[in-house]
């Protein structure tokens, strides 16, 4: 089990935020804000595939005005996404935003972060202070060689967050993203170190759906083994309910979600094998399709780690020639004959 | 860049692994070991695919004999994955596997370890000593607690470890795996702590291709990224070639890989975005399947990370409405119609 480092927890609408509380899935919509219809739509699939709070980009004032209608039609928290204009996020506040985001990279002047905060304390609206490896550099208008980079990112985090404190506020969630899988690690561990705020983990411009998942997982998950992170968002360009299903792919791999759905562990397979494992694991997949049960399956190949990996499973077949050793709870109860094992497999998972 | 966890160095058949030496990509075959033929044609596509080492299991004496036709008629070092039985691991070595793995869970007599040492040192074979959850608990004959299995791993790995070392065997990569995530990182990281040979990572019984990836991904990639781990196996219920391209990509995110291929960064896209963002990455992506250049590509949809992500990037496309900026290496040199942006992209890689 994973020990969540220990945060302040508070509410970011009706979804409380922090160690005290799960990891909170969340995501963005990709339709444009003022096509009400769209968003709508967008974060009704996204709270179906398990997203808990939805962020909504508001560049302009039109924007700002259909937020307003969006949070009316819906009952999800949402995030109003703002850069560079303070009147942005005062507008989303008035609007009902759950949280806003701002970028210590675009909105700079003290004066309107003071303004901003009045207005989120009166509201009772979060605020994710989101530092960007990339925006950053975009305002101080020339390159920063990388290994620079990620004091730069802490020292706008600890700007930023000073004025926040000094005003007595403290219902902050931090976040500090970069593209390379390697820094956004440790700009995260730095933070970590530095703040008691609920952190926001994501690894950002991630690519396309068969690109992003494997940085994104290494990125977010390692930080999530360490126990750092309350709050994640998976990149990906595509369909935004993608990056829920990846985003539950991490956190039940941790432990940090726990799925209806059964869980199946496969043997790789090898020269030992003497049944096609895969074209099992494959058919043992499809029938567990039509399961709702939060159980272990594990289909090995051979004698090697079969019975070690049936004790940790609820039901586990070990293959051997032309039959296969059904476990249950680690327990040897059956040989089923190579065509049964579907139908007896399924037969013995009703029973769980 | 990652600082590697400084290990032994030595040879593995003409490969050099340790600390000094890029992280060594393997797999296995996953083919009769006696069909000679399957398995040179795996071994080849293994090969092509990228993977430097090549595993097969080895579990009775026609398998011996035939690993010695196989060994004779590929380039590829192989590794003999042994089990059970002393006299498999000294047919292998004597066959001239430039490695063999033993599992300290199914070979305990002294006697017998102490022949495959002294047969090792007279062939210059490498071991590995390969620990698995599964099979430390299969030979105890009990059910262990998960919470106890890590300090069981690692007793089993010292003493094992020390047969070797009073033998002045130094040859060693060593491994242990768990099909958990968390134990997986756990042990390793103890391991690591530990010994300073060289480490075999894997997160094994990992599952199906669809899911096996993000598991895999934050197990191994959470420990390269601190440094630990020199050569790699992802288990995939599938094509192993399918392991070699996860491996690389694993390696990649992490910059211990450096591909012939473009890199393509890709903003998630938002209700910022003026074009369709998607569709336009993957345009490029198709455009850039043609090119062998080890390129790093941004395509971003707004202007609030845009040019900073154009910095680390040698092209990037910012798009705008009916537009995209080109930028060169974190200059904007040109303003493309949106109809043009493909061509014109194409035009500035080849000048590359």
């Amino acid at each position: 089990m994973i020990k969540r480092r220990k945060t302040r927890n508070f509410h970011i609408g009706p979804l409380k935020i922090g160690s005290e509380a799960p990891v909170i899935i969340q995501s963005m919509t990709k339709v444009d804000t003022q096509n009400i219809t769209a968003v709508l739509k967008q974060i009704k699939d996204l709270t179906q595939a398990g997203c808990e709070l939805v962020r909504i980009a508001v560049p302009t004032l039109k924007d700002s005005k259909a937020l307003r209608k969006i949070i009316e039609q819906t009952e999800t928290p949402l995030i109003a996404d703002i850069h560079f204009s303070p009147s942005r996020a005062i507008e989303a506040i008035e609007a009902g935003a759950a949280k806003i985001r701002l970028n210590p990279g675009n909105i700079k002047n003290k004066k309107d972060i003071l303004r901003i905060i009045d207005a989120a304390k009166a509201h009772n609206t979060a605020v994710r202070i989101g530092v960007n490896e990339a925006s950053i550099r975009d305002l101080k208008r020339q390159t920063v060689p990388p290994a620079k980079r990620i004091k730069l990112m802490l020292n706008e985090m600890k700007k930023y967050v000073r004025i926040f404190e000094n005003r007595s506020f403290a219902q902050l969630v931090l976040s500090a993203k970069s593209s390379d899988c390697l820094r956004n690690i440790k700009i995260n561990r730095l933070i970590a170190e530095h703040f008691d705020y609920p952190l926001h983990l994501g690894l950002t411009h991630a690519g396309l759906p068969e690109d992003a998942q494997i940085p994104s997982a290494i990125s977010i998950g390692s930080l999530l083994a360490d126990g750092i992170g309350d709050t994640i968002r998976v990149s990906v360009a595509g369909n935004p309910v993608m990056e829920i299903e990846i985003a539950k792919q991490i956190l039940t791999s941790l432990g940090l979600y726990h799925s209806a759905k059964p869980e199946l562990i496969v043997c790789p397979t090898c020269g030992r094998a003497q049944i096609d494992v895969i074209k099992l694991a494959k058919k043992v997949k499809k029938a567990l399709s039509k399961i709702e049960k939060p159980l272990r399956i594990a289909v090995m190949g051979c004698v090697v780690n079969g019975p070690g990996e049936a004790e940790d499973a609820d039901i586990a077949l070990c293959a051997a020639k032309n039959k296969a050793y059904l476990y249950k709870n680690g327990r040897r109860i059956a040989t089923i004959a190579e065509k049964n094992i579907i139908p007896e497999l399924l037969k013995h998972l009703e029973n769980i």
